[in-house]
């Protein structure tokens, strides 16, 4: 008998496994968006304070009474409906905590400003502590990507188009296309981080009159020191983007949200690149490909029916958010078709998208970590899978060895010949061309062996790999 | 200081303000998911027991113990991911709760059967209780949207489109309006709720193979009344309908994913018409235009800055889910791509959009009973309104009066230069009618006055009213 | 030198393979639309003349001229910008057609209607043509399946989950499911095309005030017969939709967009049932599968580099149209929300989805009756893959068996110890079982050799695709 | 009777008219995609020919007759079935119209080629010249912006959230706000084309096997100056880059889809921003609203039914394309999930939506142009419309000057009060205020004028304005 159940509320993620156990999950809960609504709060008090608008002695109170676990959260909630967004609620029960504590310093909370400053500072807050950790774990999923790449920079393969044998591809070539893929999106998370997650400062409409009026009043009464209420305005906002380390932004957002759209389109692109991962460790973990296998570990991939089964389960899981996570982001596009200087409900319509994405990412990385670094690689079977086609895997080659001889057309002719003899027989391409007068006059046994071992067709792909390492290498470095 | 944050998992609805106190919301938890996956569980018991394949004392004492509060919700979610899914750990721990109580019952849970089975058919569980629950509030808002299309029959009030004044209309008109999208949504969710959810038996894959085997056994056990295995599958899938109140298959739909799709498109059915009364009531309240308000009640659309705004919190609300829930029911439509007996992931990216769908689409029509049953209506500001565009609201209907007399073209020409006259001159259209020669001998001045008074230029806007209330009505009563 | 490029504005499909050459691609040109815009204005002229508004003669002339290939197309989409849609041109354009064929009759073109009538009209129109077409193919390939899955009813292969071979099925079944997908997409189509496409009848802001108008006029001036205002607009719109063989809607649906959305959604669910068969197809040819492949014909399936290549074309079609009807279809969906008596944009972004999803949709059938017609099975291939775990197929059914003997849990012991054995040594689970003291206690060489075939082990399958067939056929006769 | 349905697969925007006569419609019409084909296609020739692979002869006689005129659009379009795209019809034909005019050129069309060498070569082709001429318009929306914000940075109106009045703003602010977003938009398109677009080459399966082989023989042969192949690969892919004026990848992207992905998602910014200001001028142009008009122009906003209106017809235009693009740009993120080397489907879902969201971000853009630089506005109006709440909108201001002499909950208790006084009476909260005892005692008359007057509660409205501007100059001059 547990104690489980004893909050109804709990969102456990049993519906979202991929998510279950990541550093993103925890950044990303109820209660750490309540944590970061009461930071965005209190970092507007040594903002101000520092520019004379608010006792140095209210801000501190202030500051050490910030703590999400002071509030209901529950009974929070359920007040959020009258105002439509968690903001009023907050502030109110904020408040009240203040003022038991020191009454003259509630009436420093929430002065001169609007839920949308708070709600979409703690939105950043909470994006740059999830995003941050997302990061840790793209670093590290490329690493282990760079060192599969280098250790399989010649392993060869089949080459897959349509889900047919194209021609010979290399592992190595395969991982640093992953790599590269993730390189892409962590180097777009990173500039995200860095400059993209702006403060909000604006006021019930964006002008900021709320705040400046208090600074005009001071003005007005003469304390020495008092700043001009629009040079104010502008110390404000970048004090307020310094006690949050969140960036300035140019204008108040509260109607531009292009913050919000960049942020669902990162975290796509993170997914994206995930996801394409999953995919091909899906097709190449098949019964009859083989070539690949999840990391083993107790438990994993165990199927409710079938005990010989080892399910491709981070794959899986890995590919299950990377399809959520695009609608998601859609909806953080769409935002920006917002009316007015407040939507009423586009912005309303931001929150649950924009937590979601995070913990989707911030799940298929920490997912994808896993995957890679533990990785089982058969390269033998690889080498089987290549004989599959009978040497047809290369036809393009021997035709384009054949070409200077007997033409575009004549060559492609002479192959299709071969191939579908080849086909016919179930014998392979290079004993159809041995048999072959014209074949065999222009290539002896050891020359037509070389051209048609599919490890010596896989053209660039030893130089592409080195150039994605060092891209890669450049990257980090930087 | 609350407890509140003892469970740091509690999803209270912070950032989804819409659901939050909704009766869907209290069914569609994680604890809920996990007593619909028991009881899916369950369920399997009786059915077997009844084709004589269970002991029916198993039967009784699995089916009381089938209670999520008895199972670790958190530690089962941790769990989840060895398997990509909740179900093997909820069976390995129920097994032991059953085993700890009797031991020989305990070898019948989940027999035969596989993860997809039990988590469908949950799922189709959940859908129906919060279906239910969803369309009792729909009827609500359809019976309040009824009163308000009966009484507001014949309240003139300005036509909008494209944002501007078009003709007049009434708001019984726009009310019967959305009781018709609002009957229509209902009408396609009631059908969905009536034999649109299937259970889920199929075993491993898709061939009952797993629970047929035992009922082969049975048979060659010469177990007297044993049945054939192909009968004994299609009365147990029969069963284990019955026993869940659930409809019954053609085939396992394991990887024919009709009914998910089909409720994600009637959920978004359902909060693509409330979002559609949402915005009407948002530009009907706006300062300018203040035809409607919403219901006042103690906090509602409280602005933090702003003391005086009432806010359209509650239309706010709804659209918010209006714009989520299309794009989570896309994700639905998209998994009927899946590859395989199961799919490696599309299959797991359908839990997390379908409850969010369920609690979003509930969430909206329980706001809508509070917007709808309370909705203010000033029918003089709509009178008021009408006037604002000094007679041109019904340039069309002076237009076609004249026709017959002047020619289309003859008519345009004149109501053009009149309307062009009375913008310049701000006079009412009336006003340079009056003046104008040419009218002036074919209206006296009443029948000019009537035929400008747009409460008298509404069509067919009664009979469509009551057309409207019938064909609801008439649904009503079938 | 071609003259292909005199048209600059041709699209000729060469983006959308998979919709060139489809009888819907020709329904659904600009030509095509152009021509039902004019059908739908055409169909006004007789609806009113029935009920004496307009002279026969005049109703005669206008029919006979509304013909698309009169109208300048370019020229009018040109002009379709002033008006944000394409209507007020063509209907300008029209009457000039018409007046200069007899000039009274003009006046009776578009007479007391507005755009959204001709436009939703015309789309509906459009619809039911192509929905119509698609409906034929879908009905082929539904027959193609039914084929393919009596043909193949105990026809074994390996059921897949996750990827990995989990317990043999059969491809009858498979086909069964694909079959069961198609017909229920079918049936909804059906019911569509049946009763869900009104004809828009309202005028300017959905009163029907501009006809009713005319009608009053008609009474005012004590015409013989001339019915009330309120019957003539009932009669009316019942004519109108006689005329055009659409359905009569309760109301002007000008602001309540459930038939768009419906339609949206409906076509979402045939690329689903379509695309899901073809990711099936491309599984099942891949290389080292085998199990099926397209059907050869002249130049399909192509490669530009590999000539040895034949890739499955067909599915990658369906696929690519499955991929893009969804977010198409949600576009539809969020149509719903528009503001007003016609919304400002969101009613003018309906258009190309809707066109777009016709012909994805469209394509996507007729592609696909060419591959299930066409599909190679290849059931020897089935059989050898169903060899290639080495009998741990069916260890869920020898666990099955032993279980009454050795308790769930000894039994899945004694499997799993067999299965890692089989695995370790690359020898049979039977060669293992055989040599096991307690496994050949119970099982002589013969019985055991017949729980290991695949092929006895298909559960319920062949039941389960004669209920499919039988599901199939009533549906047809209904 | 014109010819214009000749071609009966005219695409004449009929039901797109936002993209009807854009730059950008011309540079992504079939004919123009082909002439991208042709060009992608022929730019190898010089970029081998310059390594000494292709005689130069051949190179110029290629190159010369790359023109999409001279090939049968229509009939190519019917040949894209087989292949499942355009590429393998396009170099068929082309190769023999090259064999026509010079036999032995023919040999090195498409040589070590792949269809998807081209096509997305042609992609990137296609949306760098429809990109730039987006940015053009973007440049001038930004520009005509620049100069409203500029002119009204001091014109005051009433600001609005949730739909009703909130605080003042200045019309300045707004336009700045559009400006913002627009720059924002702009900058990333402007680095997406300077350095996001690469070339594509990589042969059949990405390791540029096809092409390397020729130089292998080459070198093989003993050419003076063969380069090693490896070094070959190098240096083709800087040459072809270098031909098409793309950038170089690290990577062949086959399958690593990132440029795709992020091409939707900087074109879905793009219709964010041009949609904000769409909806801001659709709200601002409502009859009730009348603060600002779209520009004039013959025929524009015309309705078909009423005479009088003037309808938001470009901003309409506008918002439509802005409903599309995010779906659209979407299915362009999902397709980085893609398998293998080339994927069945993904792949071939991307071509539409890329072309789409082209045309419809260049026709926003376009259109855009036209509305801002002729927008008109109404700044006696914006007055107006301030004093509707009867100086409401001001109270958050005179609350806080209140609050230093009562304390926050006095101050705002008393507002309360005289607010409530002010909506109960329908006098102003000026008139209320007068009467007070205690705010009497406060201020003088024309203090209280002062403070209650809107246009001096603006708070940093200009500076933010100024910040605006000298942000958008930087980026200018950048």
């Amino acid at each position: 008998m547990t104690t489980e159940l004893s909050s109804y509320w709990t969102d456990a993620g049993l519906l979202s496994p991929v998510r279950v156990g990541s550093p993103v999950e925890e950044v990303t809960t109820d209660a750490a968006w309540l944590q970061a609504l009461l930071a965005a709060e209190a970092a507007l008090i040594p903002a101000q304070a520092r520019l004379g608008l608010v006792p140095e002695r209210a801000a501190e109170a202030i500051s050490a009474l910030a703590r999400a676990e002071r509030l209901p959260l529950r009974e929070l909630a359920e007040r959020t409906r009258g105002a439509a967004n968690p903001v009023v609620s907050v502030v109110q029960a904020f408040t009240a905590v203040v003022a038991a504590a020191d009454p003259q310093a509630a009436d420093y909370v929430h002065r001169g400003s609007t839920s949308q400053d708070i709600l979409d500072t703690a939105a950043m807050l909470v994006t740059r502590r999830a995003g941050t950790l997302l990061l840790a774990d793209l670093d590290r999923v490329a690493a282990a990507l760079a060192g599969l790449a280098e250790r399989h920079r010649d392993t060869p393969m089949a080459g897959r188009t349509l889900g047919l044998h194209a021609v010979p591809t290399t592992f190595g070539l395969k991982a640093a296309g992953w790599l590269q893929a993730v390189t892409d999106a962590a180097g777009r998370l990173r500039s995200l981080l860095e400059g993209g997650l702006p403060v909000e400062l604006g006021g019930a409409a964006g002008t900021l009159a709320g705040y400046v009026e208090y600074a005009r009043i001071h003005q007005e009464q003469g304390v020495p020191g008092a700043l001009d209420p629009q040079e104010y305005a502008r110390r404000l906002i970048a004090g307020y983007a310094a006690e949050t380390g969140l960036s300035e932004p140019v204008l108040p957002w509260h109607a531009v949200r292009t913050p919000v759209a960049e942020t669902g389109s990162v975290l796509a692109l993170v997914t994206g690149a995930l996801g394409k991962i999953a995919v091909d460790v899906q097709v190449l973990c098949r019964t009859e490909i083989a070539e690949l296998a999840e990391p083993a570990a107790g438990g994993r991939g165990v199927s409710s029916a079938m005990p010989h089964k080892r399910n491709p389960a981070l794959a899986t899981l890995i590919r299950s958010a990377a399809l959520q996570v695009p609608p998601l982001a859609m909806v953080l596009a769409q935002s920006m078709v917002a009316e007015d200087e407040r939507s009423a409900g586009v912005w309303h319509a931001e929150w649950l998208p924009m937590r979601e994405c995070l913990r989707l990412a911030g799940g298929a990385a920490h997912t994808a970590v896993e995957l890679v670094e533990g990785l089982q690689v058969f390269p033998e079977r690889m080498g089987t899978n290549l004989e599959l086609t009978r040497g047809l895997l290369v036809s393009e080659r021997i035709a384009a060895v054949l070409t200077p001889v007997l033409g575009k057309d004549g060559a492609r002719k002479l192959m299709d010949a071969a191939s579908a003899e080849a086909a016919e027989r179930e014998v392979t391409l290079g004993a159809v061309l041995a048999e072959h007068p014209r074949a065999a006059e222009l290539f002896d046994a050891g020359r037509l062996a070389d051209l048609l071992d599919p490890a010596q067709y896989t053209g660039a792909a030893g130089m592409l790999v080195d150039r994605a390492l060092a891209h890669y290498r450049g990257r980090l470095h930087k």
